[in-house]
């Protein structure tokens, strides 16, 4: 059943132009209708292809010391985090060869804008756009010069990025909170993925959406978030009706970065169907949701698809164009580079940690976290915050869940327990028996991703003696936040959804081994630790060779890129950490578990405070 | 009614044997069976007394700069706390003339005992018996160097002691502990008030005199905690019944330390009516539970009162005795000084507060807090942890409340959060507008005293968030505090208790007017700060002046005694503060304390865990 909807699917969808991409994805989309077009696409990505040899032997080939073809071309992934942009330089094998991290500039803007001295309210999370620009420059030029790479060997690039992170600009793709009129205008910046304005926004739509019972609903668990595209934008129509009046365009920050890469007109906007997927109610299948639907959240959000939502809908390694001369100058490597569609962080890392078949959890671990997963199957699973056919992966249901606070938290209580940094919480933490000596924890310091959907939820510390310290508590919410990926992991297996293996990946699992420990056990599972740390930059690489082509890498598959460039069993040395469950604890933790639970209950039903 | 049933009561009570005692108290009474005697008694306080001429005048002709009778005449308050020993030198006036604090050597033993490398149990806090006396010793002296006093100015000796802390002694008064045969074994030690070993047995007593419907049962709110003399002496028994067996004596450590001072057997050990009637379910109308609910409850605990708990029951107040030989020389004063019956330390507070009337609601604040009030009447209000006629001040009803840990609480929680002091805290805690941010806390981290009376009752902390800060964390516990303080004062006021004033005393309400001023503004009432920083040392020392009796002091009752040492509206230069409630926060507050009920609730409920 799945294959024939696929097919149907395919049938509405231009297929890509270019020979040298047979795989099956998702193709050229008009933005604004969903429906497929092409005509007005005049997509140059073999102008920047190289032909190469086939990259299949290079691991052979480079364990008797010689240099492949594979070995000397490079792709770059470019991964957008909340603080900082990493770039990444990788061969065909997946040999990392340098990567390098730049920090914003600006940071996060939570306190004020830097245009004004006013202060932001406290659900604010903005950003500067010229950050990512300046940030990606500096990051990719010191990766160059680490790795002694000519930018001539670059091949592909692939960029993920923070979502729903998003902002409004003119039709020329100029943020609006760098013209005149509106740089002190709180609304025209681009508003983070954790920027928690829109709440009543986020209820009203998802009220709406009830009512009329969209049809779309049942693909987000039944609840759409805070977090996302249209309750942003929302919130900026009823907050600043001038900003989004003046807006010709609403877009995804990695969607508006790929754009400044590859340049063209606003109705060649390349927008990645992960994000839209994922983040905007968008389906392959249907498109945005319809006009109707809008008009009834709001009058003048009716024609919001028509007339501020214009491009094309292009899937994760689909090539968006190639690099252009202005961005070139910025970046510091040479035009001509094919750049794929944009992907969410958490997203690339599936294919960064190497997983190209379904029933492999990956849990992308970092300020937040995303566990995400292929299936053959669509299942309705309630509480899942998405499942975009070929979201992740061309030809495969991509299931999105996550937890909103897991690295931010922890570093949030470290701060508050007034510790420098986390060498005596992780040596007295470790040192206590599972439990955490009754103390116990709901990790929603910024609300609750999977399954409740809801950014106004709050955490709790409960079961606190005065024998407690702060190894107690932190214990107890690294316990919590195991526990909130054992809920996720129990959805998906009663709602149907097969969970075989788990694969750990991003920032975390390297910092935080008692993370990973307390997660095996309280799971009973094994976990296998992706070797690379820079998991969705790999993954974004790995996009980026697609983009490029078969001709110019050689790869038939998607498949066959992501197994040569990022096996989980271990690349060029670096070997997987595979992190086994301790048994002896499990009745301790099933007892925890039963208490988080209880008092996730608790929080989410009699007090439950907004 | 009430006067009916007092006159009842004092007809069964021997009345004191020396005419300066002239105000109903209640009077000695056998402790074994409750009922009255005397011919064993042989009173020696008029040995120590001294005519004194009449103290009124001394405040008028302090005025003039002439020195009265009044003060020169001292009275020594010693007041035993958890960590130290304060004595407190007063003149008649109520004049602090010096007071100095020694601090216990072994502190609580909640470690290790001081015989042993054992670790103890995570419930255990212990004390060693040597250390109240080698203390006392030292305080005592220092005052009196300090005041340049000569010990034979001290007219009389009061004692308030932390209560139930208590032990096992032999026939001589010799603890258990400092025997060879037990010194290792951590149950001969004296168990600290705070001592949470015995919830099993607290568990059994409650649910036998429940299903026995035990009269005396309702004096106590329905409950008797887990603190308690009873639930201690049964832990004992069953844990370690050689213990038991060869303890000749079980008593409260006050009471010990004052038969240390006056001497005698072991028939005529002073017990004060106060910890009977708080901590062991004494009354002066019934005595103590009956045997056959101590069968029920254990077969070998049948005839403890009879074996176990010899000696007499004197009010705080009545003279136990005078200074004898040894302990003379310990404490460094003259033989022969009057020495009042003991009190529980908070009791102390009430006469050391000024409040000799009923409906004042005097709220002693320190490590933990005892909320007492007197009242004409004896209302069962259902969570109050006693109602003792007579059990604060003679003639009237004594009712104790209190919350099991105020700046315990507040130090846990400072140091859980790294910081050196309360500097910082306090600053930013202050700044914060009322209901902490939305951070709702319950302090149940020592358990619940009033009104649940369940010492496995743990604290939490709910609607915490990222943006919180160590400062909201803080402001929320204090307002927990003031919180459980509003819920005593409701459950009061509904039960027909009349509360009237509020007056803070102990150490507490000096260090942290932060905390005053919350209790004010979540109580919508104006709250006076006594201006002796030592309230409940005042105290003692007031019951040390009623011991000496009124051929020695001049006073013809205790209100009269009272009022002239301890007037709360300022003595000596030293004015009380008024704190009044700032009503524009009423809203908040209201709401805040919704949500902290609403936790209260949980906890004690669904989220119960033991």
């Amino acid at each position: 059943m799945r294959r024939a909807l696929y097919t149907f699917l395919l049938s509405r969808v231009v297929q890509p132009q270019r020979a040298t991409q047979r795989w099956p994805v998702a193709g050229l989309l008009d933005a604004a209708t969903g429906r497929g077009h092409g005509q007005r696409v005049a997509l140059t990505c073999l102008a920047g292809a190289r032909t190469l040899g086939n990259p299949r032997g290079g691991q052979k080939f480079h364990a008797a010391g010689r240099t492949t073809m594979a070995e000397k071309k490079l792709a770059l992934g470019l991964d957008f985090g909340t603080e900082s942009v990493r770039a990444l330089l990788v061969d065909l094998t997946g040999r990392e060869r340098a990567s390098a991290v730049a920090k914003y500039r600006h940071g996060q803007l939570t306190d004020r804008l830097p245009t004004t001295n006013k202060k932001l309210p406290a659900a604010f999370a903005l950003q500067h756009p010229a950050d990512w620009m300046d940030s990606a420059g500096k990051a990719v030029r010191r990766t160059l010069r680490d790795a002694r790479a000519d930018g001539a060997a670059v091949l592909g690039i692939g960029v993920d990025f923070t979502s729903c992170t998003m902002l409004p600009t003119d039709r020329h793709g100029t943020p609006l909170c760098l013209t005149r009129q509106f740089a002190r205008q709180m609304h025209a910046w681009p508003k983070l993925w954790k920027h928690h304005g829109a709440v009543e926004q986020t209820d009203r739509i998802n009220e709406i959406a009830r009512r009329r019972r969209e049809s779309w609903l049942h693909r987000y668990g039944g609840v759409i978030g805070l977090e996302w595209f249209f309750p942003k934008v929302l919130e900026t129509l009823e907050s600043a009706p001038a900003v989004y009046e003046a807006a010709d365009v609403w877009l995804e920050a990695g969607d508006w970065f790929v754009w400044q890469l590859v340049g063209g007109d606003a109705a060649q906007i390349p927008r990645s169907t992960c994000q839209a997927g994922y983040k905007a109610m968008w389906s392959g299948k249907d498109g945005y949701p319809s006009r109707a639907f809008f008009k009834a959240v709001h009058a003048d959000l009716a024609d919001v698809v028509r007339d501020k939502i214009p491009g094309r809908l292009l899937a994760p390694g689909q090539c968006a164009g190639t690099l252009q001369a202005t961005a070139s100058r910025k970046i510091g490597l040479p035009t001509g580079i094919p750049v794929s569609a944009a992907t969410i962080d958490a997203h690339a890392g599936v294919p960064g940690a190497g997983a190209a078949e379904p029933g492999t959890l990956v849990m992308v671990l970092g300020t937040s976290s995303c566990h995400m997963l292929n299936a053959r199957e669509e299942q309705p699973v309630p509480g899942i915050a998405g499942v975009v056919d070929g979201g992740i992966l061309p030809g495969l249901f991509g299931y999105e869940t996550g937890q909103a606070a897991v690295g931010d938290a922890f570093d949030w209580l470290r701060r508050m327990l007034g510790q420098r940094d986390f060498g005596w919480l992780t040596e007295h933490a470790a040192a206590l028996p599972a439990g955490a000596g009754g103390v116990v924890c709901v990790d929603w310091m910024n609300g609750c991703r999977t399954p409740l959907m809801d950014g106004t939820l709050h955490g709790a510390m409960a079961g606190l003696s005065l024998g407690h310290g702060p190894e107690h508590v932190y214990r107890a919410l690294l316990e919590a936040s195991a526990f909130g990926l054992r809920w996720i992991v129990e959805l998906l297996r009663e709602g149907g959804v097969p969970v075989r293996r788990f694969v750990a990946t991003g920032g975390l699992p390297h910092h935080n081994p008692l993370l990973i420990q307390i997660y095996a056990d309280v799971l009973g599972e094994t976990i296998t630790v992706h070797p690379s740390e820079q998991g969705p930059a790999l993954g974004a690489a790995i996009l980026g060779v697609l983009a490029a082509g078969r001709a110019a890498t050689g790869f038939r598959s998607p498949t066959q890129a992501i197994r040569a460039m990022a096996a989980a069993t271990g690349t060029h040395g670096k070997r997987a950490r595979v992190v086994n469950a301790d048994r002896s604890k499990r009745s301790a933790y099933a007892k925890a578990y039963h208490r988080y639970r209880q008092l996730a209950d608790a929080l989410a039903g009699e007090l439950r405070w907004t």
